[in-house]
């Protein structure tokens, strides 16, 4: 049997940069893009061009190579037509492929808000279609508030969908705006929007303020729509909106779900998911939540408790999927069985082969536990995994030691009178006997270090001169007796290869300088072979 | 027309003991239990007495006045009697009021995980429910995989709830254990269930794996189930049980159930709710997640978009209940795309009143976009939002000057030979004119300045002898002409507020100096009035 196309829109360069702390830069816009193409999203809303310098700049460049770049934007003003409208030209004018129009379906909020008439409405939804599908671009309309506007007046909302699809949009999604429906009412809503509008033309977009962004989309989906807008972690204004990464896996494993539709996702993507999840976080500095369905780090955890024993036993019964067909991994607190065969996976991909019953793995695991519970976390710093594993394994070449470091910001007046601050590293360093001092001058403490620490390492220094830090992040985590902090270095070389490296100390200083430090051993390892 | 009952089961100290991180004392959970018994639930699952030390103490005293004191535990043994069964005595002796048995429904895992006769598994049941009876006290039955067990085999499910109900069980709850099933599921099989159960004797606890454990429990309900089980905060295994802090409000104020059904939660307790979800984060010392239903800090959060004026026009249409229903507020953030209205709210918020021709209101726009440009985020730092309206409007009292600063770290040798790290920070501030210097030691320079700065302000030092750092956050922003640091600072004083500010400089020594400096001014800013 066929299965049917159900297509995937997300929303989190548009709907979700309207969360609370989150500011996307083009550059974060560029980059994020990036990894929904890898996904394989159907349709990218990539923002509203000419509401702010970012989305403009954004749109001046077609972004996507598979997915559908989509902007959003406001249906023409009343009185006056499409093609006179600046909003709407210069929607049509960018370099999107799609645009989504909102636009009002409660009458209440058309008269007391927008003040106009419910046909002026009509007339505004009508001939922005009409421009878009004219200039060769696929038209949506998400339906403000359809499901408020539908229980107001059921004939109106209705009118509005069908106004848009004689005018050529090629979907038109009803939107929970507030977020307030209950599943059971999407349902019955969905339903009679059928009758208006058959077949594969309506979507749907839920807000999670009652908890149900999720059900909510799929009871839609039940029902008969076929577009799923989301976002990435479902990221979005107030409680956020649906979370595509919980969607996904749900629609592509789930028999109800799986049995009948297509996503479009392919199964190595979705195998790539908590991947996925855990790179957005990162790239908005944000902790994952360890309860996330399918991808949190608790998602497959289980304590020892009533459970674990049995689950040991048959891990069907306590697992609604396999934690690997979405990238997750099983944890059980009392097994070590578990953590053995991952370290294993882990070395394999650093090249080091090792024996399942080498009794330096209990070792290295060891060792791994141990730092992991003073809050390192190899998950994301794959390099400090691999000189760790060196280190432990006695396979790392001594390359040079450390012999003191010191870093200091001074903020004072100039002899003009005027605020500067200074900042001066200096590295003592020894390679192979002789001592290596740098000082260097930077626009903080830990780019100074990184400075002094990469300005002579001797006989290495050839090996390092295309290293580059790309980034660093900071996280204070609290542990037993006290915050630590944990220093996250990104960093790059001229093969195009990334690599993370992770420091963790009290002091901040101290966890940069471990992370630069691992990141040039790193460097090394890889060019050791050359 | 009269309302049916709907019982509220809170298992927040029982399932959600099984929470990854978390460890509850008999402290913990006798305060806990307080919180419970102020919100109103019917029925407090305090722990499984016998299973572990903490959970047996706890169950040496009745430790509730309202609701029903509930012990969780396994039927008894195949193979001998309940009056036999020492663990099974162990709870009927204890001071539960009603006793929770888990019991398989699952022919499959009955034969595999227990290794024993179908029939064996309805014995054990039948026989410790008899018991609990004989006792006077109140059995109940979690069919733990009742759903995978009645796909499974739905005679046998069937025979385990008729079963539990014959030998005199009040209650049998219908177990979704590894949270996998889809809310149709639930509809259809409840329904199936009630056929040989019918009445007020079925209940839900429904887990989140897939995200829909509020729309399982919502289904069940509206299928027929009449208790809802769930956590606090939806604590719990894996990706968390059913959030009772979610369900309750939807249960109480959306027409659909609060039309039908009374939950025994007073208004004034949904009126705190806000309040008894944050005091629960407080006690597990996690950070309140913002995006929660109801009553996360953003749950009723708008960001000057697109909705922004709509809403100052109509706040029903953009808010599904009103945020003082669940004692939660109203917030209009401010941020780039700010117009005068929000900028009026945010003021208002602290107390300033201007007039919206006020000519200052057009300097403080400016001077929040301008900064807003350079890396500056006022949306989440309030407080420094605060600070900067005072500056601009004039009415920032002159409390102190910063003459310079320094921050040093040096990691070293000692004496002994033992690698150490000295951390050093010296602030020199003017009050009045009178020149103050400060030195500390911290354990990085963050903390190290904080203190020198706080160490001695002269006549306000008394003022902010409460003020306590809580966090903070580090991120890399890319700007135009090269990485700038942003710093948000999160800080608490002895009335609980709590309250971020925000830093930004190429230099996170700086940024993280300019957010301090602001949390203190706020800090004194609040005592002003004082």
């Amino acid at each position: 049997m066929t299965k049917e196309r159900l297509y995937i829109f997300d929303t989190t360069l548009r709907d979700g940069a309207q969360t609370a702390g989150i500011e996307f830069s083009v550059e974060d816009k560029i980059s994020i893009c990036r990894l929904l193409e890898d996904l394989g999203v159907d349709y990218i809303e990539g923002g509203y061009p000419g509401a702010n310098p970012v989305d403009t700049e954004f749109f001046e460049t077609k972004r996507t190579r598979r997915a559908k770049f989509t902007a959003f934007g406001m249906t023409k003003r009343a009185g006056r037509s499409a093609a006179n409208d600046p909003g709407v030209q210069g929607l049509i004018n960018s370099q999107a492929e799609a645009v989504c129009f909102v636009a009002k379906a409660w009458d209440h909020q058309i008269t007391t808000a927008l003040e106009i008439s419910l046909e002026d409405n009509l007339d505004s939804l009508r001939d922005s279609v009409a421009a878009t599908v004219a200039a060769d671009k696929e038209a949506l309309i998400d339906c403000e508030h359809f499901f408020d506007g539908f229980k107001a007046n059921p004939d109106y909302a209705l009118s509005c969908v069908r106004a848009a699809l004689d005018a050529g949009a090629r979907w038109v999604v009803l939107c929970d705006t507030n977020g307030g429906t209950m599943p059971s009412e999407v349902s019955d809503i969905v339903a009679r929007v059928l009758t208006v509008a058959p077949g594969d033309h309506l979507g749907i977009h839920a807000h999670d303020d009652t908890g149900q962004a999720v059900a909510n989309t799929l009871a839609a989906v039940q029902a008969g729509v076929r577009q799923v807008q989301g976002t990435l972690n479902g990221i979005g204004e107030r409680c956020g909106n649906a979370n595509l990464i919980t969607l996904i896996p749900t629609l592509a494993l789930k028999p109800v779900f799986a049995d009948r539709f297509d996503t479009g996702i392919s199964a190595d993507s979705l195998s790539r998911l908590t991947q996925f999840s855990r790179a957005f976080d990162d790239r908005l500095n944000r902790a994952p939540l360890k309860q996330s369905p399918y991808v949190g780090a608790s998602a497959f955890a289980t304590k020892a408790g009533i459970h674990a024993s049995a689950l040991l036993k048959d891990f069907s019964s306590y697992e609604h999927v396999p934690p690997e067909s979405v990238g997750n991994e099983r944890s059980i607190m009392v097994s070590q069985q578990a953590g053995k065969s991952n370290l294993l996976t882990a070395l394999a991909r650093h090249g080091i082969e090792l024996a399942k019953d080498d009794p330096r793995l209990e070792k290295l695991l060891a060792t791994v536990k141990e730092r992991e519970s003073r809050g390192y976390s190899y998950d994301g710093a794959d390099a400090s995994f691999a000189v760790l594993a060196h280190e432990v394994l006695g396979t790392l070449p001594s390359y040079f030691d450390v012999d003191t470091y010191r870093a200091s910001v001074e903020r004072r007046h100039n002899a003009q009178g005027e605020e500067i601050t200074v900042t001066e590293a200096v590295v003592k360093i020894r390679v192979e006997g002789e001592l290596l001092m740098s000082v260097a001058e930077g626009n903080g403490p830990v780019n100074a270090l990184d400075l002094a620490l990469r300005k002579d390492l001797g006989k290495y220094s050839s090996r390092i001169e295309d290293l580059e830090l790309v980034d660093f992040k900071v996280r204070i985590l609290d542990g037993g007796t006290g915050a630590v902090t944990r220093v996250l270095v990104e960093s790059r070389d001229g093969t195009g290869e990334r690599w993370y490296t992770i420091g963790v100390s009290p002091n901040i200083i101290d966890a940069s300088f471990e992370a630069l430090y691992e990141s040039i051993t790193y460097k090394l390892l890889k060019t050791e072979a050359l």
